[in-house]
């Protein structure tokens, strides 16, 4: 008997097939089949007539707790937003806060459709815990900065290290941990040197921003007189268990060195518009044949939400018109890297619907008026569908949201509790 | 007895202040007062706790019933599309068709917040009927054309002055009727001038597609010598009675000239970037104090959903990008462009919470995770929210959509209609 069968549904696996009517077969949070239909019986048939049923989103960059901050500063200069507002309330940021602000942001991508996310933070711990009760599939690390007043290399790294160890597999496996030093210009050459080690020691991933911003490769150019990638690359740092965000001032040179190495890139493009960082050559890298999946960054005054629908209409948009071409990136493509390409880049065996692999499945229901009439799936998902149409949510196949109810946390509580978090902020910082 | 009072709600005017409690009170189709509370009394009393009360939003251009080509084709060059594609389609639109197609575009425009659009298309009576059965307020044009094949000047004319005649002020005032006049390449110079005296004549706007793409640039100067605009100027075109689509390859002498005859401007940052038909020079455009609004473009291949949440969104971040700077177009701006630009655009009394302004209103449910914790409304409306979180919508003083409720059409029905229509047009097409 199996877990969950789903069916009567458009199967959109995001392997080399789709069924127009289909099923899905979920046990012991493994997909079991998928079919045009089956004989086996299970304890709970979703009937999800008129829907979707797909891989959920994987959200390879983004700082969960910050939904904290959500709103507090926009329409400003970068520098301003950290030095004013940012780093003085990070500092005052609790155990307790990071915990409820990374719950309010699993209730949200939930919510939205995304089954699995790479973070890289502060307050680790708590993070992870959240991460473990929501019942969400993470890549979480520790962000690791030795540049600076009051840092101490060695102490940030045993921290790194320590959480990497700790939390490893841990929540069935849903916890996967990586090293996170946070960037090329936060963290000296001999220190991304010694995490590359630990990391390889500790057989974990690493995740870095890397030339995010012009000012990234004009401070790195002054320092080392290369860019950030060709310093990494001179370390060898580079690697497939490297995941770099943003990636967005790059020469031909650094796209083929990525490819090279086989670095998987997360594509920010919100955060990149937000503030105004530029915007990253994503047809370029998809032609030479890099993995490049998305991510939103965080939701402070990055992208303000955390819904991989905007960011897959963004992408599709904003590359379009880069380009002058309104046939680049189109919606499959786009699709392919807010699911198997993020899956690829943290390696877990998630983002198709192939029996054998992890049951991070959602339900898209398209019985809406923005959704009406359907030519093509894949269009819908990418230029009309929001986080709001998804209806079911499904991690290592247990029920997260079910008919639009999510079940694996009192909604209403931690929306007050992240409140109260946000207003105690306010006032401990004295903003 | 007043009509209706929503109460315990935030007070987003649009005007110079704002209620961080207050209510609104409508009766008979108006704003009769805006304060932090009332003596008043009503048939009926909104408790919004939690929500945003906010002038609906004024969509300056779109093509509503093109809602039953919406993802049909994506991703293709805009020729491609067009010929093989949309005319194909169209020619087989029937009356029933632009109606329910139409009737789709409502629903959904009311179901995200929108309470007022100015559409340019064919079949026109069935698109005002449409209008008028669904309760939004819109200003309509039949889209003349008379350069190509089997084209008359005068049988267009015609057919939009009878249009302009027949439906101007009906519905109890909800539908204004003007000129549509395609665009400078499909109209001939002679055709442009007579449009522009029957529009005089008959004392309505026009509305009109102007340089949306270079293609248009460049045949212009071939044909004519001059840019679109500065023909349409020569032939005393240009003034505050025009509504001038899309506006992306202006110099700076065409928007001297913009600013100089009052013409508004509708902005479609969707579409522009989807078609890859460039960046319109909106800050440049805002700098000048020309009244740009935002609109959706159809949404066939344009846009693929008439939220303009979405539109916000795009025209905030692609402005930051575009210039590298993070402060161009912050929220308020954008939310004045969505409204109160908008109904000024249209000539009509919205926009704005004030006395005596139509009561065109929505309310936006703020206890949502995405729009957890609230620092400032107006990043959040415009960065955070998107328009599932509009939960009543409420034109000309009668409730369209209560409590996430459609209460002015069968919502199911109409997606059933649509989808009869969409599927009979792909068969006559035979696509
Ligand atoms: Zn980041
Ligand atoms: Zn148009």
């Amino acid at each position: 008997m199996a877990d969950i069968i789903i069916k009567n549904v458009y199967v959109l696996t995001m392997d080399s097939y789709e069924l127009t009517q289909g099923v899905v077969v979920i046990e012991n949070g493994t997909i079991t089949e998928v079919a045009e239909s089956t004989e086996q019986d299970a304890d709970q048939i979703i009937d999800a007539k008129g829907s979707v049923v797909m891989p959920g989103f994987v959200n390879t960059h983004t700082h969960a707790a910050m939904t904290l901050f959500r709103g507090y500063a926009d329409d400003i200069p970068l520098d301003e937003w950290l030095k004013n507002y940012i780093w003085p309330a990070e500092e005052h940021l609790t155990d307790e806060d990071a915990y409820i602000g990374t719950k309010l942001a699993c209730l949200e991508m939930i919510k939205s459709g995304t089954t699995s996310f790479a973070d890289m933070y502060i307050h680790m711990n708590d993070v992870a815990q959240a991460v473990k009760d929501s019942g969400m599939r993470a890549a979480l690390s520790y962000g690791l900065i030795d540049l600076g007043e009051n840092r101490s290399a060695d102490v940030e790294l045993s921290k790194g290290k320590q959480f990497v160890l700790d939390w490893k597999g841990e929540a069935e496996g849903r916890i996967i941990t990586m090293y996170g030093p946070h960037a090329p210009y936060t963290c000296s050459e001999g220190f991304l040197s010694k995490v590359k080690k630990e990391a390889n020691h500790d057989r974990v991933g690493i995740h870095i921003h890397v030339l995010e911003t012009e000012s990234e490769l004009n401070q790195m150019k002054q320092q080392y007189g290369m860019c950030s990638i060709n310093l990494l690359d001179r370390l060898g740092f580079l690697g497939p268990d490297v995941l770099a965000a943003h990636c967005v001032w790059l020469s031909d040179d650094d796209i083929e060195i990525l490819r090279g190495r086989g670095v998987h890139v997360s594509h920010n493009p919100v955060s990149n518009m937000k503030l105004a960082s530029g915007v990253a050559p994503v047809p370029r890298m998809l032609d030479r044949g890099v993995n490049v999946s998305l991510g939103t960054d965080g939701c402070a005054s990055n992208n303000n939400n955390l819904d991989m629908f905007e960011e897959m209409k963004t992408a599709a948009l904003l590359h379009k018109v880069e380009s002058l071409d309104p046939t680049v990136l189109p919606a499959r493509q786009v699709l392919e890297m807010a699911t198997t390409s993020g899956a690829r880049a943290l390696g877990i065996k998630s983002g198709v619907l192939r029996e054998g692999y992890n049951a991070d499945v959602i339900i898209v229901d398209m019985n809406k008026p923005h959704l009406t009439p359907v030519y093509d799936i894949h269009s819908h998902l990418v230029y009309s569908a929001s986080g709001s149409d998804v209806s079911t949510t499904i991690v290592d196949g247990r029920i997260l949201m079910q008919d639009y109810e999510v079940v694996c946390m009192d909604e209403q509580d931690v929306l007050d509790r992240a409140r109260t978090a946000a207003s105690g902020l306010v006032e401990r910082a004295k903003f």
